[in-house]
């Protein structure tokens, strides 16, 4: 057993003895765990997000930046014009990738990042509404290869596979329900034989939620609900950095709160569902100019449906009173045409308490938000490691 | 320095180094922080829960029951004709009690539980509906003295009070707004004056949805959402353990979720809201008797509550998607003519993926739900400790 040593520089001592190197490791784990999942950020941001005491942060740090875990940058964002440039540590990036998979409807996403946050190769393909999931899967794998190549890329190194697909995924992407179970072992099964690392799979449109809550519009909060106006009508709820599942995969499923209660059956099994009033596929059955606001009818078309979603929002919203509510899709691109009659809608059906605490605004990121939230995906859930991550180490099961 | 010993018995050493003893402190926290949210657990149960190996947890729970931390029982409730009796370890119920008190609008309750989670007494005064909330109060504290005297507790050891109060409070119940902030401090000021300890307070039906996701009709469940249907109509949604907030305080309110978008106004600020049609206060004044299932006329009334109320909880389902959901208040002692309405109506209005999922029933605890709430809420909350419970600690604050 080696003799502890203290110092100024090194105040709970590097050559350790076994106990004291595992609380130390535990230490080095909390502040690479924070830095996976939250990019990079300055020594205040660190120490209040792992809580430790600015001087074991400052010594953890001073390992980590010299086993070159860690690197030291000046934060470019952090100009704005006065003050100093912040010095951020982040993760080094050469510490591995996460590759971000998007097998949309009509479009396939791949995105490359690495563990300290930076988008190193991003791109898409579109595809016909109908063609079968292999043929989605070789789509985005010749897209893998092809963006590796040209960026020179090696994913010896990829820490996991973040996929967002179509329709609902049980908790954790463990299982589904017929069709669904079996597109899911199959995206699964297929990217885990090509890559090796683990692969994690969700809907898209909750992907596209996570990654609003991490790097878009709703970065730095603790709750945000995203809803996605497009050709269908989804969307995912983000509390503590998380995704919200719910007990059959089905959270945040906005698209089939009902707005009118002898409405239309829908395939959801539901009837008058939200989806049904306000996707751009119905919008376009009525106006082919939906989307242009020069176009009267269009413009009272884009009315209508703002004051339906606003509705649904206000509900869900009462139901989860998140802080920020992120609207994503191409409707929401019609700005100002869709947003004041649906803010005017969300005001007048909700609890006062709730509208004086939320914030609406549109999605910051653009058609690769959901493949992004696959690298999300993989950067929040705890890497492969012999002891758990933010839990102090089983002490027979660490140092038998 | 003390050198490490190890046995057979004792195989991380009870006289140990100062590092291995934090470590084991660690541990020990774990275990106490476990059953002191969860309540008594067999050995299976709290290895599961602490993530530790069966051998540390047994020398854990070893060392915590020599300590007289811990005591060991057979459990009551296992018996059930078949099997034997399963012996479970609890804190030593001599450990601590907890206070919980519920300011409701007609009613005033005080429960008293030891950490063990057994309740040790309760007791309740009707008020009236404008009693001010300073005689509140003081009626609040005469129960407590009344009870404390005729059961013979001594509150030295009380380790915390919760208390649930009328209309909605701030994340961690630190502000409100206007006079619901005068409120809460109010309370607040009173009863740390009174009693010396950290005082919790939070919405009293936010409570009641606490106490059934841990001893009622939620109990072990990861994610419930609860309605009470009374004279007024709120909610609450529980979430591994632990209620939702929300940004404004105010998740969980649906008895303020729209059911007619041209409806009236209501003081929450909204429109049309659930509260409006099904609270007690305004069936009764359709029909005095609509308690009464004889009745004809209430028979018709609760069967358009129902419905309405299966529409929200539809439209909170789809956001959240719980594992159940939990109905309490008068309504829900109507059974089936509330019920069956509600169950077609939510049917009617769900994605399959949820309704699939989602397990809907009566509550299980009766009028002191809320005051058990608050208990829950103290439970549930970190003791006072040098060391962060349920997080490694910090080397230089706890190790100097």
């Amino acid at each position: 057993m080696n003799r502890v040593r203290r110092s100024e520089s090194d105040p709970v001592g590097s050559e350790s003895s076994g106990p004291l190197r595992l609380l130390r490791e535990t230490h080095e784990e909390r502040v690479l765990s924070v830095l996976r999942t939250r990019g990079p950020l300055s020594r205040a941001q660190l120490a209040e997000q792992t809580n430790l005491s600015r001087a074991t942060l400052s010594s953890i740090v001073q390992t980590l930046l010299n086993k070159l875990a860690l690197v030291e940058a000046r934060e470019v964002g952090a100009v704005r014009g006065r003050g100093r440039p912040v010095s951020v540590v982040s993760l080094n990036p050469a510490g591995g990738l996460a590759l971000g998979i998007d097998l949309g409807q009509r479009r396939i996403q791949v995105t490359i990042s690495n563990v300290a946050h930076e988008f190193v190769a991003s791109g898409a393909v579109a595809c016909a509404d109908r063609t079968p999931w292999t043929r989605r899967l070789q789509l985005a794998l010749d897209l893998v290869d092809d963006l590796t190549t040209r960026h020179d890329i090696s994913l010896i190194a990829l820490a996991g596979v973040g996929v967002g697909i179509v329709g609902p995924v049980s908790t954790e992407g463990s299982s589904g329900v017929g069709r669904s179970a079996d597109r899911i072992a199959l995206v699964r099964d297929t990217l885990r034989a090509r890559f090796g690392v683990p692969v994690h799979v969700d809907n898209n449109t909750r992907l596209a939620a996570l990654a609003e809550a991490v790097w878009g519009a709703g970065a730095g909060v603790d709750s945000a609900l995203y809803l996605r106006l497009s050709y269908g009508v989804g969307g995912g709820i983000v509390l503590g950095g998380r995704l919200l599942a719910g007990a059959g995969g089905a959270a945040g499923e906005l698209g089939h709160i009902s707005v009118d209660r002898d409405g239309p059956a829908c395939s959801c099994g539901g009837r008058g569902c939200l989806e049904r009033y306000v996707s751009l596929t119905t919008l376009q059955e009525q106006s082919e100019n939906v989307l242009d606001a020069r176009d009267d009818k269009a413009r009272d078309l884009l009315a209508v449906a703002g004051a339906r979603v606003g509705e649904v929002l206000a509900a869900a919203c009462n139901t989860v009173n998140p802080e920020v509510v992120v609207i994503g899709g191409e409707l929401a691109e019609t700005g100002d045409h869709l947003f004041k009659p649906l803010q005017t809608a969300f005001r007048r059906h909700t609890h006062s308490q709730v509208h004086r605490s939320v914030r609406i605004t549109r999605a910051a990121l653009g058609p690769d938000a959901a493949a992004r939230g696959g690298i999300a995906l993989v950067l929040t859930s705890s890497p492969a490691s012999p002891n758990a991550v933010l839990n102090a180490p089983d002490l027979e099961a660490s140092h038998p």
